[in-house]
């Protein structure tokens, strides 16, 4: 290994300070460059290079995350197209992506050294959404694709197909379209099921129906989605990884499918979905929003 | 009965215009004097008054409201205070408060001539935003209150007491405060229970809450219901009965009790509220907005 | 005060042991006369008498019950129809019953000298089992009466009626008809709301219905349900508080009603329903079985 | 096609006996042999021979099954490791297997000769019961395997383990395993996802689990599922497609994986799951048992 990446979320500068000097230090002690990634808000570290995070490719063999899961979502549409694999450190509550907890960064790096990890492909989606025959916006997201309804508590209407055949017409607040990634997110938080984030499905799960069935459907990952919003008087957007939006017009179709590239996420040995899943669901989910 | 005032969903011209020609027929063949809302809308129809709905008090015995649940929850914010009995006739499709179905009508005005029928109150809920210490806005609401966040997809933090007792910090997209009435409404989308509408109840539910947990919470009438919202980005708003907007800002505190005021309803002899649910329930559900 | 009842959970020894010795220690200290239920696994507690448990009324002015929410049931059977107040001291793990936590049992019977408390009146349930127009069993439950499949895993069809109105017939594994102190039991389980504990309403909920819907329905505490239970092949029971089973037959109707006696709790100054619930829901439930 | 084998659900007597004569009408009129399975209670049919099923391999291309899933579920078994491709025909309610309705008869039959179908295999699961570190039953399910309490209502303790990971310990009325196929069955009433049928998946479903977390769990169809019951006092039951039950002893382990054959089934060409889907979860769900 010759060179680490680190992208930190700068807004839990005192944690992500910590972390970062302690990375540096390990790289001094075993002769691996650490490169910072440029930022406005990014601080000069003794011993750390400051680097746009466009030239890690090259430079880096992996790259080092330190935040929440809201950053890791940020770096892996980042580094998108480029197979960076990407290490997460947890800086904030849930973290399933973020398998590394702080007090276990030195083991970390340690079995990143001696190659004891495996890279392991999450599934991403592509969205696009079509107006009038053409394509006016696309996205990749790791998490999840949303489309929702505005600001007023008005209900919307998403006619919903797989592979073009008619699923539901969902008079609901909107839909929720999710990577396994994603099914431990806000998918979750509308009643979807858990998944093994190795698999290649997407979950479909509305968000308040006025159905009496609120059920997830769960589709293959070569499947296609296609969702028509319609409505009277609401605004509908959509959303991707709960950090882009995108305000939708009468008519448009947004498409989502299985992305042509995928997140490469390091696994350190004797880690697993399972046991993570285990410990996080038995711990009280705290109610403090990240950075406040 | 001396007079009848009607209140139709103008929207719904031509049914509505249907049902008022039979209205007014019926009341010209039994002597009583039907008055029509006065509105913009509004058409003559040969043999009734257009008339003020402000002075239906003192001319009329009832109003017989056309349309669907949209239209009673509006009519029975407008005839708050007047313990004025409302009788629906249904327009729309799931039609909780609008007892009627159109085929039934001349049975349902024979029903309401010969007194076979009883008023029963609905219990209302009284809202008010306090920002500063003073009181910025206040409503009445048959259906419920919603407190939620704004267009984009972004989680919002809700302190909830109930009686000044800490209940819970949802993080969610917003929580619902609702009526008996309301409960087979928005708050059944989101998970709550199905509630007899003259219970002396409040039930709050959250919106897709970040916890592993999503039960309804159902508090006396006599409780107050306190929410907190706060929020590092996101907008958040107040709904009333799915009809009015009002921004919240931080540190702004929504109160919700059960309103001095009641909605008086008409309940023919031979309908309840168990064998209407039972209907509905075995109906699928249409797809199609009001309206459209 | 004169006399103090006692009645612990002798499953679980030395915790009721160590307890039992602190209150002998405080009625001494205070001139009180400790009385322990009499029972096949009593131990003798210097200080202490021990005497059947339907001599306490005249003898004691509260009971003491030491054990999990399944003791206080119990002993809320048992005591029914006696007025005598009870206050739990709990031994299980939620515990929403026993309000008072082990090491603050001193304080607890001080607040219980001085008077600070309030006895309120939990609603029970009288349900009784109709065959062939004669009564042939009838009980009284402070959580439960439940409707349910025997052993092996086929589905049941229940008839359900409120005042003799037809709900819904539930294709399902059974039916939870709850008081609002069951909610947090069973009830919550099968994904019934939390109802405070006192309301005059009854929690009808289908276990894994096979019907889209899953909803509760929460009617008057002063309707009465009745369930028709009917099936091809498997047994149906009926089982109280999850305690007492009763196997039902073909053609049995099962009524549900609020029961003529309540039980009385002891409700000390400065706990409330409201605060427990928060504090329990903040809890990681233990997965320990009871007496493991 | 030379032969087609035909099982009916006797129990559906009328309803059978006219879609076996118009089967064998079609197969006299083009040629084909037509094949009933031996059984108790089979009834002869004019130009239709009685042969025992174990025979239709060699002599048929196809079996037509008529009858509800459940009798689909039953032919999937008996049929299974000899790679014949079934046809539902639907005599029951949601018929999610059976995908012909008795009208369409006719018209699948020619699709059938003519060859405009598809076979596809669903995943079938293998479940085996140790004890005490042997084999002493072993299952092949299309469904589901279900552990769960016997008669009393009692709580049991599930141990659930994926790939020899820890997942969680449900305390619960029991646990269902499904395969994809199963997802629209006794999974669904238990809130899981509704899953296409052809993934590579298994998805744990506890029923009535006391955690406040109700979540199914979607696990790959290559990962071991493996459950340990405990309790103190209850019966614990395994059931094989709600068909055939088994009882467990303490510390019996049950191991339940993707069995290595599949069930084919024929799709016809123009039929397809998400269609059906929509279809039957359009339909009121039909409250009547199969066979009342």
């Amino acid at each position: 290994m010759k060179g680490l990446g680190i992208v930190p979320n700068w807004k839990k500068r005192d944690e992500a300070r910590d972390l970062l000097e302690r990375i540096v230090a390990f790289c001094a002690q075993h002769g691996i460059d650490a490169y910072l990634a440029a930022s406005e808000e990014v601080e000069e570290i003794a011993g750390g290079k400051i680097t746009p995070k466009e030239e890690f490719p090259g430079l880096v063999d992996a790259v080092i995350v330190l935040g929440g899961d809201g950053t890791i979502l940020q770096a892996a549409r980042a580094f998108s197209g480029t197979n960076m694999p990407l290490l997460g450190v947890n800086l904030g509550q849930m973290g399933f992506l973020a398998e590394v907890e702080p007090p276990m960064l030195e083991r970390a790096l340690q079995q990143l050294l001696e190659g004891s990890y495996e890279v392991l492909h999450r599934l991403m989606l592509a969205a696009r959404v079509l107006r009038g025959g053409r394509t006016v916006a696309e996205y990749t997201a790791l998490n999840d694709v949303v489309i929702s309804k505005g600001q007023a508590s008005r209900i919307i209407y998403l006619d919903t197909y797989v592979n073009d055949k008619h699923l539901e017409t969902y008079p609901s607040d909107g839909i929720i379209i999710s990577t396994p990634t994603g099914s431990t997110g806000y998918s979750l938080s509308a009643g979807g099921p858990i998944v093994n984030p190795y698999l290649d499905v997407i979950i479909i799960t509305p968000i308040c129906p006025h159905l009496l069935h609120h059920r997830s459907v769960i589709v293959s990952g070569s499947e296609r989605v296609s969702v028509h919003p319609w409505t009277r008087q609401a605004d509908v957007n959509l959303t991707v990884d709960g950090q882009i939006d995108f305000p939708l017009q009468d008519h448009d179709v947004v498409q989502v499918a299985r992305a042509p590239l995928t997140t490469p996420l390091i696994q350190l040995h004797g880690t697993d979905f399972y046991t993570l899943l285990h410990r996080k669901l038995s711990k009280v989910i705290s109610r403090q929003p990240e950075g406040m």
